[in-house]
């Protein structure tokens, strides 16, 4: 009898081509199974919420896999954190029903964007915020941002990965933007997120907040339902998987 | 004419050997003279308000140095920051009288020493906490502290440099413990510190914290004025020099 395993998973993407298993690449999922492997001396798959991009970080990943026997979650967690790199931690473990899945009985997931609005990043913040030396006007970011909520065909916010044919509808629930001081927090929160659409969300509100676009144009710019130049996809280093949620 | 001018650096200080130079190691003074150097091609001395250990970071060092002109400072620290490293970042830069001197015109310092209070350490701050597991009493850290403060000979609190006559009273103006969540700052305020005693203060802290050294023996241990097992260093990934204070 196997028994279903439910993980969360935090991690600094830097060292790591993403979440998911690449030949030839050192990523998450990859660690992940080599050291249940290490463990168990068995092959095993761990399933997560959904693939993270290269160099992006995890506060909250949720990932599930199966083991063949059941174990004690806070030894066995203990183990994985033991042969895991210290960019990686398994935060919590618990033995979960075989109906379980990470990515299919997820409903909602949030995703945070950090900017530190400032030409200099304090050195101890450099490799978790995007700099960003222009100034920004929050309070045009987030009206551009609420006309973005709701239910919209999201194909001006996302990029293809070979899948022309994809339905790009999503229903975003929550887009805000919040200050503190020098740094900026973007929170992005949906049942479920197109290819670099938090990034493309990003760097959409950065140009907003900066005066290079009005925010009378997103409207136009979301019906045009094509990628232009004038969306840039934030770089990954300020973005956070910050958590999923289940029923 | 020379023109001295005061600078505040900040610097992540896990790839140097301290602030202070030494033959053949990488350390954040070095690396100010060197491209002070290169952008001058003289050779200028970098005087701060003290060494920072080896590994140990800071928010807001305070240096000085003489330039053989005046410069406009605002692109010369745009000129230090694009030669440096961004572990170190010039935050402020102006000119000061010939009479400041970053070490002897200080009135006071403040340390900040981060201790994450969990098993786990979340991936992003794991250069920046110390990472703690037993269960910290902050209430008992705090009567600890309190009886700390004031001018005291600190040799149960310091290490010596081969100066085994150094005057070892100092004037503790501060020391205090705070708590958010997973995560407990002590913080430090002196006039001036002894080599290592930040560390060894947060090292006793934690042991009082921790239930393995009593609040009431803090009198003594200072007392007896002789280093024991029982203060350790805390590491130095957990300390920041906070700020230096000018009259």
């Amino acid at each position: 009898m196997t028994q279903r395993y439910k993980a969360t998973i935090a991690y600094d993407g830097a060292a790591y081509a993403g979440w998911q298993v690449q030949p030839g690449q050192c990523t998450v999922q990859g660690e992940c199974e080599r050291v249940l492997h290490e463990i168990t001396r068995e092959s095993i798959r761990v399933h997560s919420s959904g693939r993270t991009d290269s160099g992006v970080h995890a506060r909250a990943q949720v990932a599930h896999f199966d083991l063949s026997s059941k174990v004690t979650p806070g030894k066995f967690k203990l183990s994985l954190n033991a042969l895991l790199d210290d960019d990686i931690r398994v935060t919590s473990l618990a033995p979960v029903s075989s109906s379980f899945h990470a990515r299919f009985s997820a409903v909602k997931k949030e995703y945070r964007y950090f900017i530190w609005n400032n030409r200099i990043v304090p050195p101890h913040l450099r490799r978790y915020r995007l700099q960003f030396s222009r100034g920004l006007d929050i309070d045009k970011m987030r009206r551009a941002a609420a006309r973005l909520v709701g239910h919209h065909d999201f194909e001006s916010f996302c990029s293809h990965r070979g899948k022309a044919d994809e339905n790009t509808v999503r229903n975003l629930l929550e887009l805000n933007v919040r200050k503190k001081g020098n740094e900026f927090t973007i929170i992005a929160v949906s049942e479920g997120f197109l290819y670099k659409m938090v990034r493309s969300l990003a760097g959409f509100l950065l140009r907003v907040g900066s005066g290079r676009i009005p925010v009378e144009e997103t409207d136009d710019i979301l019906n045009a339902r094509v990628r232009n130049e004038l969306i840039p996809s934030a770089k990954p280093h300020g973005l956070f998987l910050w958590k999923v949620s289940y029923r």
